[in-house]
């Protein structure tokens, strides 16, 4: 049995514990919830600071002055480096919704002969509601994979573009990226990997992938609502995305009547972007400076084993389900849990100070943001965990 | 001749003087780019402590207990209440350039039969690209409206919609949107105005418009790349748009399969919005429940019209030339000049203290924001201007 002094001691030996000094919590929560928005940047309210000054005192000027003309390339390249890709390939801007819409099509364009859609089950519903609109416009078949079964077995010469979910939203389960990538390329196809739950956490190399999408508000802390990024493989750079606004113009300030899109990344860039909220993404980027992705993963998979480790010790015979992947090199850095109550657990989970969140229909989830949750804070909230169970039993 | 203590006195007798203590603006500039980055209000701080504030207390739970969930509808009706738009008809989401490209594309799906698009040429560059890019990938024709000549020719029932800068950026030319609207709905044609530089200073009725769409940090103040706003009449809101995404389906939490539009604005919102730089555009916005536009209107027409005053008596000679018209009431906010020197003399200005700013090839624009510019500003402004012209002969 585990116990709370051994979870005491796995701390002590963590190399990654001094981070968590990067952010700032209350001090009374576990919070659980970093996968649906990641906890506030120590950086983040110097940051607002600094650009309500920027904007007081050089006014239009601080669009050159203060770099935010530049800033969806500059935080793009930070972003590069947590994702694993080209630095020249990623660029911020836009939501993860509108990013996939850009992305897609840009795709089907490049399989203008093939039919079909892939898109997994697992995916969060806005990858689904994208591809369902694209499809019926453009006339083509969507063709869901369902939970469980291997993308492979879906693929074939009529698919022009699988859309992926890097990890499920509801049960952590984290695809082989690199293999089914190669599978999809096998056939022709091309790829588009939502990295919304994996970015940060997940290691991963982008290099022979075509497209990805993420938001920047779960494991990269963004903030609430900070914009999104696109990423595109070099190879595909010279393909025209669907949305030519001004800001991905090759030269924006000659204010031609005639699109020419910029020979680079900046194409995916539609209109203005928020500054502010881009601001705060990027001050919260600067803890990717002090530790690597690599370390933080496997931080992540000690952090979700213990999880499940406690659930099977200390909550045997309380009717939680852990669903999911029990390998931690299937799972991203999320438990997930069904039970029957699972909203009144969750309620009571937060009376005792235990931020997770619900999924309908009874599934609760626990992210475990390695950058700020401790082997103590998994320990206190299975602990937790326990008694509202039992509470609720 | 008008004299500065004229110009004093117009100042004195200005029942908008009091506004400009609502914003912070540097001593020793005049600020006349209020029509690319308008200034900051003094809520702006405050405002930004607040939201970092709520994020670091509440985390995830801001959404509901810090209301931005709902902040998209909230901020779009203090919009609406300032652009003349039924309350439930505005969202504030994504950028200009997204916004365009749905409600350019519903109504053309709006008139499946009709394969015209007219614009007009003096619209802002992004309204052409997403124009054309639509064009080519739906098939259609876009027909461009020659600066000067009355859209109402070019109008016929082959026309699916126009897409109208409701104020020309170069030039300032307001168009007539009623009676616009009006021959545009005579042939069945429909309609989207951009209000990116009228909003705020301009009164304006939508409720015969079937679609607009504007930024917000221009006359609004909402701050560097404040996202943008759409406006869809109550009789289109059923039709669909073309990027569904999980923020505007029906219901969200159900994480439903099937993608079911939101019966309401809310189905233009795609994913997640920016809520930091949200939050400001909201704040900026109370400037506004101490003035009509109308009062704001008033007070623009009068700074032109001393601005083009001082320039005809003031400037004679100097090879600065005013463009667009002269009356008033078909003028927004705004003045242009030409000069074939107008680099150097944007430059010269700069160091006189006097922000203005240029548009290639030759044109000087000095946006006359009345919530803070004053008339002893014009007159300052137009005194430093044939000192830098005179500076450049």
């Amino acid at each position: 049995m585990v116990s709370r002094q051994d979870a005491l001691a796995l701390d002590d030996a963590d190399v990654l514990a001094g981070l968590r000094d990067l952010f700032v919590l209350p001090d009374d929560l576990i919070y659980l919830d970093g996968n649906s928005l990641g906890a506030q940047s120590v950086r983040a309210a110097d940051t607002a600071d600094e650009v309500i000054a920027e904007w007081r005192e050089q006014l239009i000027g601080g669009w050159q002055g203060a770099g935010w003309w530049d800033l969806p390339v500059t935080a793009g390249r930070k972003i590069a480096g947590i994702i694993g890709a080209d630095p020249d390939a990623v660029v911020v801007c836009d939501t993860t919704t509108v990013n996939l819409f850009k992305t897609v099509n840009t795709a089907l364009d490049l399989r203008p002969d093939r039919r079909v859609i892939v898109i997994d089950e697992g995916g969060f519903p806005t990858d689904q509601y994208v591809v369902d609109g694209i499809a019926e416009r453009r006339g083509l078949e969507v063709r869901v994979v369902p939970t469980g079964t291997p993308i492979e077995e879906e693929v074939d010469d009529s698919v022009a573009v699988a859309v992926l979910g890097h990890v499920d939203f509801r049960t952590a389960e984290l695809l082989d990226m690199a293999a089914i990538t190669a599978t999809l390329h096998g056939s022709g196809s091309l790829v588009v990997w939502d990295l919304s739950h994996s970015a940060g956490v997940v290691p991963m190399d982008l290099s022979s992938v075509d497209f990805a999408v993420g938001c920047t508000y779960k494991y990269l802390n963004g903030g609430p609502g900070a914009p999104a990024y696109v990423y595109v493989h070099p190879r595909h750079q010279g393909a025209e995305q669907p949305i030519p606004g001004w800001l991905g113009h090759a030269e924006p300030f000659e204010m031609a009547s005639r699109y020419e899109p910029a020979p680079s990344i900046r194409r995916y860039l539609t209109g203005t972007q928020p500054i502010l909220s881009m601001r705060l993404l990027d001050a919260a980027l600067h803890v990717y400076e002090a530790a690597d992705v690599e370390a933080i993963r496997a931080k992540s998979s000690r952090l979700t084993d213990l999880f499940i480790r406690l659930v099977d010790e200390r909550c045997d015979g309380l009717g939680l389900g852990v669903i999911g992947p029990r390998e931690p090199s299937r799972r991203g850095s999320q438990v997930s849990l069904r039970h029957a109550n699972a909203v009144p657990i969750f309620e009571e989970l937060v009376g005792l100070g235990v931020r997770g969140d619900f999924r309908r229909p009874d599934i609760l989830r626990f992210g475990l943001a390695p950058l700020y949750v401790s082997f103590v804070d998994v320990w206190d909230a299975v602990d937790a965990l326990r008694s509202a169970v039992g509470a609720r039993m």
